[in-house]
Order: structure tokens, then sequence, then C-alpha cells
């Protein structure tokens, strides 16, 4: 059997390595456009940044040693043309301009995704990173460069921003969107803002990159309205990337139209095939059967074809490395017959800005408005380990969940230290199918140092299970101002409350302690409707029960005022009223 | 409604604060015998060592605070000495001396367990570390003390170590068991081991402590031959705890006999009820249903008694803060009539030794073969983020899984850094009923500072995806010499041979590098059987797989040179050959 196989980088050599474990006398070919294969390429940034000093520690592998190991017949600077799915060839442009075609009995197509360059004058000046050849070049420019505009805040964008500023450069961070780090709520993500800007990152939220000049570039705000000038000796376009499909769709092959949410990624079904025979797609070329699908869409039958070939009805793109490298391992079970239909991708990715880690699984709030369709939050601010053991330091946690089912939609994480290790949790909270509920069962491993005895991720169970059980009522920070004529109380200490409570359009809250409420609850009027809140909503909770008890109307505030305080500092980008 | 409380620590804490908050009518009682309710346990042998400065750190609560904020009548130095089931009252006696009775609608037991001392002279001088004023005197001690001896080399007893070492003591950590940390395997504990004696710290295995002089004690191996004088001007008992069950004993409430493992918890049911109608038992003092018991077992139907109340088949005591928490919350459910039924527990535990942590869920290798169950044994080394980031460390990391079903039964690691993580995952995957196989499937987050593409919880699913489908077989390292006969290949590089290998009763092992295996595959004898190794498993799976497509009789050594040489370091403890 000869398996071709176009790119190779994380999908396409765990694929084409995984298929030599699995036999010995295949022939395996590797065709990769570019000059190096399986590189770092999640590591770009650090080498550009210098945290990572050796080049040559970006260069995981390389064609010689994959052929003295594997028996790969790796082809760097080969650039795959056009495919011949009748015929099974592809025809590539070899390292020294001439073109040859090459035969397939299975095909493998891992050509990745490319970084969006924005279409404006002197867009030619932007430097991207992709690739090693990408890497040089930054490096390079950063040597002589003062000043940079990173052109975008996704994930990309803020490591390449933080690592700017470790080489010294005046760094700003222009993105089109009104909030960074876009697949976090805009309450949770103005703390990353926060952070880059206290590192001297100037952010600018709403705003574009109009034209290119030698040392500067111009900006406007979305409606082109001009921002003026910003100081640039390097800028670089972080705006996101697009599946290489031409290939596969010169090819004839089915690639989504755009209208599924996966703009243009090849069509693969639930075993990686194309609607080709013989030909797989892989990586951040192809789609993801999406694992977050509203019921009711996953019930839409693919349209079947002659071939029996069933394209998924849920796509979505999520160009990361670990779906890349685990999808590139299963399509060599694949095609060797072992295996068949892998679980859909609910995408979990992390960040590192300043010390500060931002994580999420799963779907935002606001994707989840955009899709129409009903969800739960909650907001907690646990500490990572034990309050009383040194070093605990707070973080902002949210978890979405569909109040039908009480299963788990999302969840995301800001904070100094544990983040990580929670949202891994969640995210295999959600793989098992545990309930939010569930989460409060969880036996996590506690000693002081390392968690709490009710850790993090069981509060968000408790939370949530006073949600489905109906124990408490919450509202959400921008709900507030929709709930007209209700009465704010703090139960936070005078202390607390002298520092900043939270106001709305009746004025600032109404202070009542939690340990005076039974002795003062009169001070509420009858009948009224309480919102209660403290500093981060568990003694809230306390309070809201309480007020219960004793007959009040009453909702406590999620996340209590921090939340709510970080909600109001992202009006920038306020989430539409319910 | 008026709810007794025997116990204001975890369990019956947090049973209080919950039950307040689900009815303001009820009358609740907590009686504490000591002087403090709700303080921080598992933070005593930290405020010894003085990482914890402040002692007020270790008082979460007090009987005001919770008056206070919970309308609590929280009572302590104030022992429950009998309970009437039949007439629902407790007998207590009071801070005054004065016994009185309390009657109860519902009770709840929370007593806990107590630190087991050995009946050895001088026994009277040791320490122990349950609580704040066992901690008060233990401090006092440290600072005439330039010598310690801890006995007992769990949990608690190489925190304590440890921390003594932080005071600057010369401390000894003696075990009777033939490892530190019983509930990890050998070849994990012995890394433990290493870094205690790093630190200064002499581990005595085997031994144990069979008299208390003034300034040493001495020692005797298991058959009490005497192994010499220690010096130790302060000696601390850490071998364990026993469950406080002799108040509910008294009354006639059912206690397990011990042989079911449970050493004479109190036996409650799926309800936390105990034999005696409106009593129930939290905490340590309770047994806990066993989420890893045998399938053969879970079957066995428990003994109905007239009041319906069914003990549960499987039980088993695991004295951890966290179940003691989550138990006191559900019994508060339970009664208040909001819940039934609660998870089983499956104990999930962890430490922090010198800069090392140590954790493990469920079963361990040994507790498998005690109990004659089938395990199939996966044992990785990974680094906890990309290799190419700066910081890198490695971990071991062992999984135990059901050969017949691909259940995860359990999980140990041991690392300087990323441990608590990964089995914070694989404890949830457990609990989501997740396979082994399935942990390759996890989408957890990737950074390179904080993971890798491939997690090491994908990897540990990888290989267990491997022998489910019979892709690769391995051996483990205990099971080497048993092979006899067998031609033992290591596939690592001459420089890495030559720094060692693994040794059988054949000698070393046969250096053939993996890079060279297609060339030089000739030198293995035909018919050979073939013991591959690497230096952690993951080259030898490929040299495996390769000489298997070569038709050679081969198996990879799990685990890689690594868990065989740390194996054989902890012979004093052998895991039995199979």
């Amino acid at each position: 059997m000869k398996i071709v196989i176009v790119g190779g980088v994380a999908a396409g050599m765990s694929a084409a390595t995984r298929l030599r474990r699995l036999s010995e006398d295949a022939e395996i070919v590797v065709l990769e456009a570019g000059p190096h294969v399986s590189f770092a390429n999640c590591g770009l940034p650090y080498y550009a940044g210098g945290v990572i000093e050796e080049r040559d520690a970006l260069l995981l592998q390389s064609p010689e040693s994959l052929a003295a190991r594997f028996g790969l017949d790796v082809r760097v600077l080969s650039r795959v043309s056009s495919v011949d799915t009748a015929g099974r060839t592809v025809t590539v442009q070899g390292p020294d301009g001439v073109a040859y075609v090459e035969s397939y009995d299975e095909l493998v197509l891992s050509p990745g995704a490319r970084p969006v360059v924005p279409n404006v004058p002197g867009s030619e000046r932007m430097h991207v990173l992709r690739d090693v050849t990408d890497v040089d070049g930054l490096v390079t420019a950063i040597r002589g460069a003062r000043t940079a505009v990173v052109v975008g805040a996704g994930f990309i964008g803020v490591e390449v921003a933080e690592n700017l500023v470790r080489r010294g450069l005046a760094v700003t961070l222009v993105e089109l969107g009104d909030q960074v780090l876009a697949p976090l709520d805009p309450e949770l993500a103005v703390r990353v803002q926060d952070r880059l800007e206290s590192n001297g990152v100037a952010v600018r939220v709403g705003a574009q990159v109009v034209a290119v000049g030698e040392q500067h570039v111009e900006l406007a705000d979305t409606q082109g309205t001009s921002l003026g000038d910003v100081d640039a000796d390097l800028v670089l376009a972080a705006i996101g990337v697009v599946p290489e499909t031409a290939l596969a769709r010169d090819a004839g092959i089915a690639v989504a139209d755009g209208s599924t949410g996966a703009r243009g990624g090849v069509l693969v079904d639930a075993d990686l095939r194309t609607s080709a025979p013989h030909v797989y797609a892989v990586g951040d070329a192809a789609v993801k059967r999406d694992a977050l699908a509203a019921p009711h869409r996953t019930d839409v039958p693919g349209d079947a074809t002659t071939t029996g070939w069933v394209p998924p009805s849920d796509t979505v793109l999520i160009p990361l490395a670990n779906l890349a490298n685990r999808h590139g391992r299963h399509v060599a079970d694949v095609i060797m017959g072992r295996r068949s239909g892998h679980r859909p991708a609910q995408g979990t990715a992390i960040v590192g800005v300043f010390g500060l880690t931002a994580a999420s699984t799963g779907r935002s709030e606001k994707r989840l408005r955009a899709e129409g369709r009903d969800h739960r939050v909650v907001h907690t601010h646990p500490v990572q380990h034990a309050g009383y053991y040194p070093g605990a330091v707070p973080m902002a946690l949210k978890l979405l969940i569909d109040p039908a089912t009480d299963a788990i939609l999302g969840a995301q994480g800001v904070g100094e230290d544990g983040v990580d290790k929670r949202i891994d949790v969640i995210a295999t909270a959600m793989a098992g199918g545990l309930t939010a509920s569930d989460l409060m069962d969880l036996e996590l491993a506690y000693a002081p140092a390392y968690g709490s005895a009710k850790d993090p991720v069981n509060m968000l169970g408790y939370v949530a299970d006073n949600l489905v059980t109906g124990t408490v009522r919450t509202v959400q920070w921008h709900e507030l101002d929709a709930l007209d004529g209700a009465l704010v109380v703090d139960v936070r200490t005078p202390a607390e409350h002298s520092r900043g409570t939270v106001r709305t359009a009746a004025g600032p809250a109404l202070n009542l302690p939690l340990d005076e409420l039974r002795s003062r609850h009169g001070e509420i009027p009858p009948g009224a409707r309480v919102v209660v809140h403290c500093q981060v909503g568990q003694r809230g909770h306390t309070a809201a029960r309480l007020l219960t008890e004793l007959g009040h109307d009453v909702v406590n505030l999620d996340g209590g005022y921090l939340t709510w305080r970080d909600g109001a500092r992202a009006v920038r980008s306020p989430v539409p009223a319910a």
C-alpha cells in the first residue's frame, strides 16, 4: 500500500508515524511545501521572544531522522499542485522546480491553515507567524525595531504581543472586536486586557489597521473613521487562519460552504474521509464534528452520496494542535482498517499572558446567545488552593450549562495559577458526559498547596446544583439594569461596601451585612424584589437563602461584585441583556 | 426540627451550615468535644513547619462567627457520652463537667477518626497531629528539640517530616511497611523516598519503634529484632487513624466488623443513614461505599432490616477531607428530604514532599493483587509541558486498568510539576466512566507552557489503546526475571546504553539502537523471544511494532529503563511476580 500525505507538520506527521508503526510494508510519502517538517508551531511566539533560546529546539524532526526511525519518504519544498482523484495521483512541484506525478493508494490531506492578512495598502509589510521561515523573518525584524503593532488579539496575537514586550518593543495590540480573546466572554477577557495593559501593551479594541506605512500603521474604528497613526517598525497580522482548501476544491472534493460555520474547511465524515474515495483530510484544513451542536441540529442527517459518504451535519473549524495530532493518529488507524468513528471536538484552548492564564473549553456565552440557545451561567472567584496556605491567588471561573439537561456546554477561566487544571477537569467531565451538578461529587486531589477540600470545580457543581434544584435563583451582571425597581442589597461588611459596590439606576446598593441580616432584614420593604450581592457570590448565596426563608423575594447576583465590576468595565462590549 | 450534630469540623460543620441554608426554622446544635470547630486540619503540619505563620489562619470559624452567620448553636468542649436512639437523646458532658441531656429529631454523627498510637513503652511521649491542641504541643516541643522521629511514612508522616526539617530538626522517618506512602506502588514510592533522603530525612522502612525513651527511640525490624536506638527529642506517631465508633457502637448502631476492609467504621447506607432510625454518620467515622469494588462484589445484596435499612455491601474507610465535606453537605440534603443516594468513593489523595508531588486515585497495583483482581498496567515518564519549552521536568505516571472492560481502576503520579492536574483529570475520567483508551481523545488545554499537543493523559490513553487492540504487548519490570531465555534488547543510543541498562540473569541487554533496527535486526537469533526497552517506553513501542512487523516475537518493557530501574531500587518491596 502506498500512502501519500500532503503536509508534514502536526496532523500529517502524526498520521505518517502511526502508519509506519502499524505497517512496515506501507510506502509512506510525505510531501511538505515548506522547508521544515514536524516543527513546534506552538513554540514560534516563544522563540521570537527569546523564551525558547535555540532555534533547533523548534525542529522536532527532520526528513533524515524520520527516514532513519520510521522509514518515511519525507520531501520538503515539495508543493502538491493538483490531485487526480480518479487516477489516484498528485502532481508535485519539487524543490528543483520540476513537476512530477506521484501515485497513491490512499491520500491524506493535511495542508493546514494559513494566516489571514488584511487586504490594506502596505499589507505586504505585515509579518505572519505560521512556520519557521516566518519566525526567522520576525526575529530579524525585531532586531531593528523599537515599536510594533500586532493586529488581532486572539491567542496568537496575545502571545506575540507578550513576546515582543520581552524583546523590549513598545507594542500596540489592535483588535477589531470589542474585546481581547474572542473565545472568552467579555467579563473574563477584561482581566486579560488589564494584564496586557499593566505590562505596557497598548490595547486598541474596536480598531482596525487600514494602511501600513514604513514605520507606522493607520487605524480606523469599525465604521472606518480614522483613529490616527500608531508607530510600528514591525507589524504582525494574527487575525485568524483559513483552512488550505484550494487543492481539495480544485480536485472536486467537497468543501464547507461557510454557511455551516466551518468557513471552507474540507468536509470529512466520522472516519475523516473526504467526498473523494481514498482521500482523507485532517488537521486545520479539515472541518471538525461539533461536540456541542444543539441537539436539534445533530438530528439532521447528512447527504448520503452514491459512495455512501455522509458529510457531517454539524461542522466547525477548530485549528488546534491537540486535535490535529489526535486526528492524524486516527486517520492512520482508519486507513489500516483498525477503527471507525471519532469523538466530536469540543475545543479546549489556553494562553499565558504575562503570568496570567486564560483558558476555555466548549461554548462561550456569546456564542450560545448567537446560536439562540438557552443557557445557564455560573461565575465564581475561588482561590486555587486552600486560602490559609501561603500563595493563594484568585481566579475567575465561568460555567455554561444547558438548563434543560444540566449538561455542561462550556467553561472559561482566568487567573494566576490553577486555571489550566480546572479547565482540563471540566473538559474531561464534558467528555465523560457528567452534568454540571455532577461536578460537586468529583474527588479531586486535595492538600493545602494543591486545592481545597471543596475544590473550585466542586464549588461550580454546588452552585449548579442549587440552580437545578431551585434552591436559589441568580441574576447575571448584565441583567441588573433590567430589574426595574429591585432593591440591591450588599451583604458584605461596611468596609468592603465602602470600597465599591454595585450601582444601578437607583443608586448604590443598600449595605446590610450578612451577619446582621437576621436582625435587620426588617429594613427591607415588604414585597420588595431583592437582589443580594457579596464579593464573589458565596455570602450572597447564604443571604439569599436566609431572606428566602424569611419570606422575601430574592435573587443572588451571580459572581458577586467582582463579576459585576468586571462586566461593567467591559461595557465596551456588553453582552446584550437577555 | 431539631438536629444535633456530633463533631464540628469538616463533615459536621459542612452539614450544619448547609442545613441552615436549607432551613431557617431548624434548631441546629453542634457538639464538639474539642476546643475548636471548623479548623484547618490539613494545614496542621504546615503550621508546625512555619509555612503557615499565623495560628489564627487555622481557625476558619468560631462558635461566635457561626452563631452570627448561620444561627448555629455551637458548643465546644462538649463531649457526647451516649446516644439513646429510642428516646432520641444524647447525653453531653459540658465544659463545666456537668452532664446534660439533649433531645434530637435527627442526629448526625461526625466524630472523625483518632490517630493510632503504638502500644509501646513510653508511647505517652508520642505526639499526634489531629487538632489545634496537638499542634500547639508539637510547636512547643519543636522549640527545644534537635532530633525527631516520625513514626509512619503515610501522607501525614511525610508532611510532618518535611515540616520538621523546615524547623531545622534532624528527622528520622520510621515505617513498618517496606516503602513510604503505601497508597503508591513501590516503583513510584521509591522516588518519594529518594526525595526525602536527599533532603536529609533518614528513612527507615521495615522498622518499628518498640520503645520511646526521653531522648531516643528503640527500633526493631518487623520480626522484632533490634535495630538499635535513634535520637529523638521529639516523637510523633502518624501510623494511621481509626474511626471514632465507640459512641455509635455503645448505642447499638451497626459498625463494620473489620472483615470487609472498613476497620470498624459506622455503617451507613446510600443516604448516609446508620442502622438506627434518625441517626446519620458522615466523615472519617463512617464507612464509604467503594466505587472500585470488583463487579462480582457489588452484586452482593446488603442485609435488609426491618426498617428497610440496607447496609452497603462494599465498604471502605477513606479518611479524606474532600469526602468528609461532600458527605456533610449531602447528609443535610438527605435530612431535608432533597436528595437520595450518593456517589461511591474512589479516594483521591496528594502530598507535597520537598518540591515533589505524589498523588493517587482509585486502586494501586498492590491492592489489586491483594484482591486477586486482573489488571493491566501502564507506566509512562512524560514531561509536564512541551519538551521544547523551558522548564520541562519529567514525572512518573502509572495507570491501572481492568483488562476485561478497559475501565480505569486507578492512577498514580510522582513528579515536580503537573502531577496534580493529571491525577485530577484521570479521577474525573473515572467518575465519568471513560475507559483507559478514551483518555487518548480528551481535549486538554495545550500551549507550550501548560502541556503537550499529546498530553501525558492522552499518551496513557494511546498506550492503553495499543494494549486493548493488541497492537503491542508489554511486560512489567517485575516480570522480566520470569521470562527465562528472553533476549533483552536496548533500543536506545549507545551513549544512553552505556550509562545503565536493564540487566537480567542473562546479563545486560543487547544494544540495538532503534534507528539501526531495520538494518541490524538480523542480529536477533531467529525464534528468539525478544524484550525491547528504551528509556521510558516510547521508542520501545516503535521498536516492538517494527520487530513484530519483521516477524519477531517481541514485547515492550512497560515504562522502559526508568521504571525497571525504579522497581529494581525498590526491591526492598518487590511486587510479587504474577
